[in-house]
């Protein structure tokens, strides 16, 4: 399979998901900003902000050529002298909904490779509710369980256990959200890294966790969308985004990566929500629903059955 | 001099700033947290929050012992196996305003001292104006530049250039603001360092800078506090806020140390703003006042006679 193949079901699965979300908002409509890359390539960065669900939003496509950078070089154990090109093609979203009682998503799926014919895909999806709903976190991670199972008996589990790692805040000791699923350098036919997938069955997986976003968030917007909520909430809310804020520009190492290497910075912190607060201090009421979501907020908690 | 002296010049310092900023806010009062560190020493921790002026503000007295973290023996080249105390004291300082008007300030003042009699200065000033005003720009760091004349004949345009370097956000190729001080490792006694000064002449000028810092910012917040803005103002204000958050959370060597040694995180993350926005690729009109601030925000611009 070539490059292009995978590029191309990305580039479909972006056009998918953004219509599967403007119609699901009923009023925002993406924007789309084409650029192109300094060292080759480009991407479609796609925009929804004050629609009726979604006050901002993006759905970016990219695929970037290039030399290996220095940064990348080190993490990959490659030798200075090597003469290495990349490809490196994904989608990449997150959404964060006005309605506080509507979850922020996140999700990420990428394919990357040399020109010595190494190859790999990663990816995630992970959900931030401002308030935490049970059932949604089962229904959230059921979804994912089931689209894993279909590919490998072991994929949820790990990258169930990925995620709460990888999207955690230390310097708050709280999880991002309630988690999901977070997988990288899946390469083919490596005992260990992959469990022994081609790459035909791990494009295969790929494609079903990317093709199974659209479902799941609309599910969750057409589900909370229009229930009411007051100006504490919408409060509380802009803190959690702040916490979003904390996460992304600290310990994000996709965002990391991206500022230190010369990314495009529009398309990177599209990310970032357009309001975010912090309040000095702040500590929800016992008992209150504030607090109960903090106490969601931890690793470790099986929500698949 | 024993690091008493230094303690107690910084907990004065702090009243002192404390006093002039809620004298001419002439509502904002601060509220104090004390707190205690996990291995030792603590601090006081000052709020101001919804003034006539300062939106939200922080003044933070801190004075910590402890064993030298793997992190910082690592940068000082020390052993694993020495057994290396510290004492890190100082005080801290942010300002965000809420008149769009008045500049974001930043002053941080600090003093460290190891177990084996190594001991440092550390500290700066910069200036962050929503909108650059050339005037203030020049009252800023003529004042700084006469308060480090007064030590050392290189200490201005040293630490000047030191301060356009540090406080540079290179993810959007902008300086954070126009300025100021930084200087960091001013160690008495050793030549290239300190230009030989000796640790008493060193505490001097971080007592001076330190002490410029309330009637610097006071003539800034007076000049400025009763000029009336528009709602456009404050949005771009916010959308500034959030690259101070970028620099902060990304960029910043002591947030980033702090969260990654395990600091107070309240106390660290004082420094962001009660509220900042983020709007994809938003470009300032043509010849604008914001297009105008963007201009000045670039290093090497000498702004002191």
């Amino acid at each position: 399979m070539k490059v292009e193949e995978i590029e191309s079901f990305f580039k479909t699965l972006q056009d998918n998901i953004c219509e599967a979300i403007e119609q699901e908002d009923g009023k925002g409509q993406f924007r789309e900003d084409i650029w192109e890359h300094h060292s080759g390539g480009g991407g479609r960065t796609r925009l929804i902000q004050n629609g009726n669900v979604i006050e901002k939003g993006g759905v970016n496509f990219s695929c970037v050529r290039g030399e290996v950078h220095p940064r990348l070089r080190q993490q990959m154990n490659l030798s200075a002298n090597d003469d290495f090109h990349f490809t490196a093609t994904g989608v990449s979203i997150v959404m964060h909904p006005a309605n506080p009682n509507v979850p922020i998503i996140h999700m990420n799926v990428r394919y990357f490779e040399l020109s010595n014919g190494t190859c790999w895909f990663g990816g995630g999806i992970d959900l931030t509710p401002h308030y935490v709903v049970q059932e949604d976190a089962r229904f959230f991670h059921q979804q994912l369980k089931t689209a894993c199972d279909n590919h490998h008996p072991a994929f949820y589990a790990t990258f169930k256990d990925w995620a709460d790692d990888y999207f955690y805040i230390p310097h708050r000791e709280e999880t991002r959200g309630i988690g999901g699923i977070f997988f990288d350098y899946l390469k083919p036919d490596e005992a260990g890294n992959s469990q022994n997938l081609s790459k035909d069955s791990l494009f295969d997986f790929v494609q079903e966790i990317g093709g199974s976003f659209a479902s799941i968030y609309t599910h969750l917007m057409h589900k909370h969308k229009n229930e009411p909520f007051t100006d504490e909430q919408k409060q509380w809310q802009y803190l959690r985004r702040g916490r979003y804020v904390e996460f992304n520009l600290v310990w994000d190492r996709g965002t990391k990566f991206g500022l230190e290497t010369n990314g495009r910075t529009e398309s990177i912190l599209m990310s970032l929500p357009p309001q975010a607060n912090w309040e000095y201090n702040f500590i929800p009421g016992e008992g209150s629903a504030e607090a109960e979501t903090l106490g969601w907020l931890r690793k470790g908690i099986k929500w698949a059955k």
